[in-house]
């Protein structure tokens, strides 16, 4: 039987290549320090986790397509707090920010349209454009300027007219890079300038290191027909598993047959809401010792990352991934190499070769994409391996 | 701002139209007996919700895209004692049936294919339609029939270059009806001699009644390329809120390809899978319980309805819908009629008018369906009220 073309044209996960080597080192008893996902190792709130002890009602009931009221009032509040004013019919609760992006692009696009995505990109935004007919342009950023974005004239270069919407993550999984609101300003006059739509995935807002504030789309003037904005509480609050995001616009069309999206798949989950919205109100005390954790963590890979000759790598301000450019020609190979031949005391360090994250054919293959989502000792060891391991990558393999 | 094309004609939910009526009926009072939707009213059972109470993982962290090992394990055991013998890999779970019917469209069909459908349908079918760029091509089927499949002659009639698969739902959602093994092996039949999928939604598969057998697309052989079922706990279990269902093929390039999509969105719920998984062994003792329950709901239903002059409505054998032919011409003008201007003792029903359940311009009309979601007790005042209501609207409304 025949499949369907995009299911033959679907990125598998450029991750998903290392698995089988990483499950053979397991197996072979070594112990494997993962800065390859996104998963953090923080706990998630006790508030939140209380919500599901405390369930009692005796039917899981479908909740509204729009997401629970009680959620979305105070989700208003939670955005109110970070000077983003919206109105409750501004927020469409979905399944985790995946689905929002999915909505984003099926209401601001039509199939055949062009997207301008800064690249490197987080690679299941290529699955969501497969899904929903739309062909990613990338904008290509480069290590040296640490991922921000170029001129005008190279971004306007890449607008016609299948061009639909400029989408960026903000803060930037895999960058790490924190858009300062003069580039923000500097993106939505273009869109304004070419009417376009302006995806912002801010899922990681939250995480932003010294002093840095981050700049949401929907702060914007005169961007609000325009400003589509992506949440997710996956890394905000250590819940990845509840599969709760939101899509927020204030052009009330859009957000109307976005609606009509969002009824045709019924509900996002029930009990995962609720306990999303016990969320709302620990920003304070909880925030604070996070950011300070993953601070910590920044620091220690950025500078262990310093010791290597001839890398490049600016200090990432925002999110918990940072891209390092190696003096190696393949990444993918170290990679490999280093699930396969690297130990120290039985021990390796798994990460992701960058070059998945570029759309462009050639960019990233000497980088790598390091995800600090771990302690600060067993950090502090992956990083020694993983300069120890590059050390000997390149004197035993590459030369 | 522009939005796309798919945006501007993606179907409202037709009940939704009747919901302002509703809402100010209740403002004035009213209560309102819902056989609208399909939101059961029996509890979620208990081994399930205590899953939820007993959660003690203090990282609510994502989930394999393909779903938890422990469930999919729990699955093949599921079904194995449906007669459907399965491969862990053959199953990924998904969040509910929605996220399974989308895959399923995305996987099988290119934008700008064709699907056969019978209708009446769910109308949600519309909206993945919308979303994955596929067209459905209603195979009507009719109330005189009790819903039945037409000739094969008929079906054959709508197969041409872009066909690519014929969508069923058994047991029927909006009808009830419950297709023989006969009539499957006759769609698998045109499947095979056309080389088309069948997907087959069986969310209602223990719904069957009068000693009915549910025959899954997946029982029959030599289909094992061609056959897709989705499937979903949010009516078997009564827990539409936790939003996981499941996608199923034996076809192993379809399912690795439904799994990259799968990895695009990262994973479905983590906890409510959990839930789900608690329920695989509470089959007997619930479902004889439940089945019984519906089965004399339906009686109610259906006796009620026998009564009234003029009615096309045969007996339906599965799920908890029933559609019936009034004799009169709106169906969305009475339902309407019974918010806003029926009471007894100021209590009324709502409904849905069929006419959005089918795709032919015209067909439904005078339809409606009818969700048997409540006790005996409060069935039985709806469908009095039903009947006295329709006596009036005739008398003093279409007459």
């Amino acid at each position: 039987m025949k499949l369907s073309n995009r299911a033959k044209e679907i990125q598998a996960s450029p991750i998903r290549k290392l698995m089988p080597f990483a499950n053979k080192a397991k197996e072979q008893g070594t112990n494997i320090y993962h800065l390859n996902i996104g998963q953090p190792d923080i706990e998630t709130p006790e508030e939140m986790r209380n919500v599901y002890k405390k369930y009692e009602d005796k039917i899981l009931a479908y909740g509204p397509s729009q997401g629970l009221e009680v959620y979305r009032k105070n989700l208003v509040r939670y955005y109110n707090r970070h000077n983003i004013n919206l109105d409750i019919n501004d927020i469409i609760v979905t399944t985790a920010g995946s689905e929002a992006l999915v909505f984003a692009l099926l209401v601001a696009c039509n199939p055949g349209d062009e997207v301008i995505v800064p690249e490197p990109f987080y690679t299941n935004y290529n699955g969501f454009a497969n899904m929903t007919g739309v062909k990613i342009v990338p904008l290509t950023t480069y290590a040296e300027d640490g991922f921000n974005l170029p001129s005008n004239e190279k971004i306007e270069a890449l607008i016609n007219d299948k061009t639909a919407a400029i989408m960026m993550c903000n803060p930037g999984n895999p960058t790490g890079t924190v858009f300062p609101k003069s580039e923000i300003q500097r993106i939505a006059d273009i869109a304004i300038e070419n009417d376009l739509y302006v995806i912002s995935d801010e899922v990681y807002r939250e995480f932003v290191y010294d002093g840095t504030t981050h700049t949401s789309i929907l702060e914007i003037e005169g961007l609000e027909d325009k400003a589509i904005m992506v949440d997710s509480i996956s890394k905000r609050y250590s819940a990845c598993g509840a599969r709760i995001g939101c899509i927020i616009s204030r052009n009330k069309d859009l957000m109307s047959a976005t609606l009509k999206f969002a009824q045709a798949r019924l509900c996002p989950p029930t009990i995962d809401q609720l306990a999303a919205n016990a969320c709302i109100d620990i920003e304070e005390e909880y925030f604070v010792k996070i950011i300070a954790e993953y601070d910590k963590r920044r620091n220690i890979v950025f500078e262990e990352l310093q010791k290597i000759d001839g890398i490049i790598c600016k200090k990432p301000k925002g999110a918990f991934y940072i891209i390092a450019k190696l003096p190696i020609k393949d990444a993918e190979r170290f990679a490999t190499w280093m699930l396969t031949d690297f130990r120290i005391d039985n021990e390796t360090v798994m990460f992701a070769p960058a070059e998945g994250f570029y759309a462009t054919e050639g960019l990233g293959k000497n980088e790598v994409r390091l995800a600090y989502i771990l302690n600060e000792e067993k950090l502090g060891k992956a990083m020694k391996i993983f300069r120890a391991g590059l050390e000997e990558y390149i004197e035993k393999v590459e030369k």
